[in-house]
């Protein structure tokens, strides 16, 4: 066991990587919403100008990226990896998006927990000296999701009260090994949890358990408590799956406390804007935290957060098989000043 | 820029993980071809004793996994991370197979270019002090492909002559910080490229420029140069990709030498078993490295290889919409002695 690791599932960083820029863009919704203010770009186009909403999804992604690399100053010659994916089958998102800029890429499929996925890895990455600069970004699409995970939007079908709404954004955030902050101290690799949920329209009580495994795993390696931090966040349980894993952790006699929240339910104005039990979608937790988290950290409104998207890894082959929806959660403390 | 790091797109590992063990299982063709002696099992089921395929597909990688694990001796808590991922929607052969292991996951997408990506990953969560142990694993099955990326195997359709034949098959490779070897000593990440070659029936040609890339960078990183190998092994562009990859580098003025080769053409029997243009597939390379590969090398046969499979980053809907075909290669190099 390396001194770098902590119990089973945790890694502290030798030298937390810092965040260096970031970057988000939204829909029309997105845009409706209490966190309008926090995006770079709102597009009232659901195909951001291309033909179709896959290469709107591409482009949101080129954007992200774009922008990112344009805040920090950067080249993407200066990027040394690239990590991302996204929801579509064969993470088209990320490859179309992605493919002109000419960056070592590492293709990952974590689903609504790719936000946390990449930010792992790229932390990993620079952390152990393999990198200097790492871009981690992710995206997700109301129209690409519906047409693929369920009925194309033109049909019309009626949404079930636990469904979720898949959000049309990406967000992107570039980690050099120096910078301003906020630094990425810790970083928790989520297990494959599956307790036999099979709704495919109640996704939030499948990834509970996925979060709470995490949580607690990452609490019990590091030894902080829910107080110690100013948010919580998880990424997109919604109303339901939020709730339950607040009760699991109360069965454990650990009060979350009223910091632990969901940017699922951030996003959206829960009383004007009818999302059901809140927003879903890799792009969910990736313009949450690359617009309205990491700015206000920057400002000093939050000191530490606890990042932790959820991502279902189902497919509609798996449910048509009759299968249950095996979740995972991956963990990242960001600290806005170095430790 | 760190000294571990050998131009833009390699990394020399400071201290080179060693396979710990390898495992690997086959369908009814892999187990009629040339390398049949070098599968751990062979089932003339194609449904894995499963109900349908792709849970076959889910089968295979737990087969590899636990056999990987018995022939190490280490149980599934001995293992700080398993990469892995398919061709499949969303993953799935990957998140239901390996469910229930309880690992740290990190979920991978980078089509049949999978085993070179989560075995670089792993190398470096090895190398970097993040990990004593990790799992490297992805699979392949001809009857899910061809549904969900073609037709339907019932229906009967007919091949063009520059198809090739997605394998039916899956391999994992354990590393560990400390063992027998062989050695990964270098990984080279791969850039994503796409040269507008939009035939799906023909991914061989549309993958060739990405392997030519990736190989470029690794010998001019390293400066190794081909005949320093006594294997340099593409995964599975066929016959036709394998010979434009060999053109681009003697354009160069670089004889890739009788060395280069690819999985794609081992595996099967190319007079007596009609697969076109070749095998493909995650589990073409993965199932050929885990088995032939890894045991000759363990055997004497051979000391240093360069594997580098190809991922065709595209997807029916992509093709659908006009679109070319991105794709990536992964490489790293095995050294039977601690060099």
């Amino acid at each position: 066991m390396n001194d770098k690791r902590l119990g089973r599932q945790t890694v502290a960083l030798a030298h937390p990587p810092s965040v260096l820029s970031f970057s988000n863009i939204g829909g029309k919704f997105e845009g409706q919403g209490p966190l309008a203010d926090f995006f770079d770009e709102i597009s009232n186009d659901s195909f951001f100008g291309e033909k179709t909403w896959e290469k709107a999804e591409s482009a949101m992604q080129k954007t992200v990226l774009q922008r990112a690399l344009e805040k920090a100053e950067l080249t993407p010659e200066d990027l040394d990896y690239i990590l991302a994916g996204d929801l579509l089958n064969q993470c088209i998102g990320s490859s179309f998006g992605l493919r002109d800029f000419r960056v070592p890429f590492y293709g990952l499929y974590g689903a609504c927990s790719t936000m946390g996925e990449s930010l792992s890895l790229a932390s990993l990455l620079i952390d152990g000296g393999y990198a200097d600069r790492a871009a981690a970004l992710t995206s997700s699409h109301f129209c690409t999701a519906e047409r693929q995970y369920r009925m194309p939007v033109p049909y019309g079908s009626q949404r079930t009260p636990t469904a979720q709404w898949t959000t049309t954004a990406a967000g992107c955030t570039i980690l050099g090994s120096d910078g301003p902050g906020p630094y990425v101290t810790h970083v928790t690799c989520g297990r494959i949890v599956d307790k036999g949920i099979t709704d495919a329209n109640n996704m939030g009580a499948a990834m509970a358990p996925a979060a709470y495994d995490t949580l607690s795993a990452f609490f019990r390696d590091t030894g902080y408590k829910p107080a110690d931090f100013d948010l919580i966040l998880t990424g997109d349980l919604g109303e339901l799956g939020h709730a339950i894993v607040r009760d699991f952790f109360q069965r454990d006699g650990v009060d979350m406390g009223p910091q632990f929240q969901d940017c699922g339910l951030l996003l959206y104005d829960r009383k004007h804007q009818d999302m059901h039990a809140g927003a879903s979608g890799c792009g969910c937790s990736a313009s949450v935290l690359n617009g309205y988290l990491l700015r206000k950290m920057r400002e000093g409104k939050w000191k530490t957060i606890l990042f932790a998207p959820t991502g279902a890894l189902l497919s509609p082959t798996s449910s048509g098989q009759g299968e249950s929806i095996p979740s995972i959660c991956h963990a990242v403390r960001l600290s806005a000043v170095r430790e």
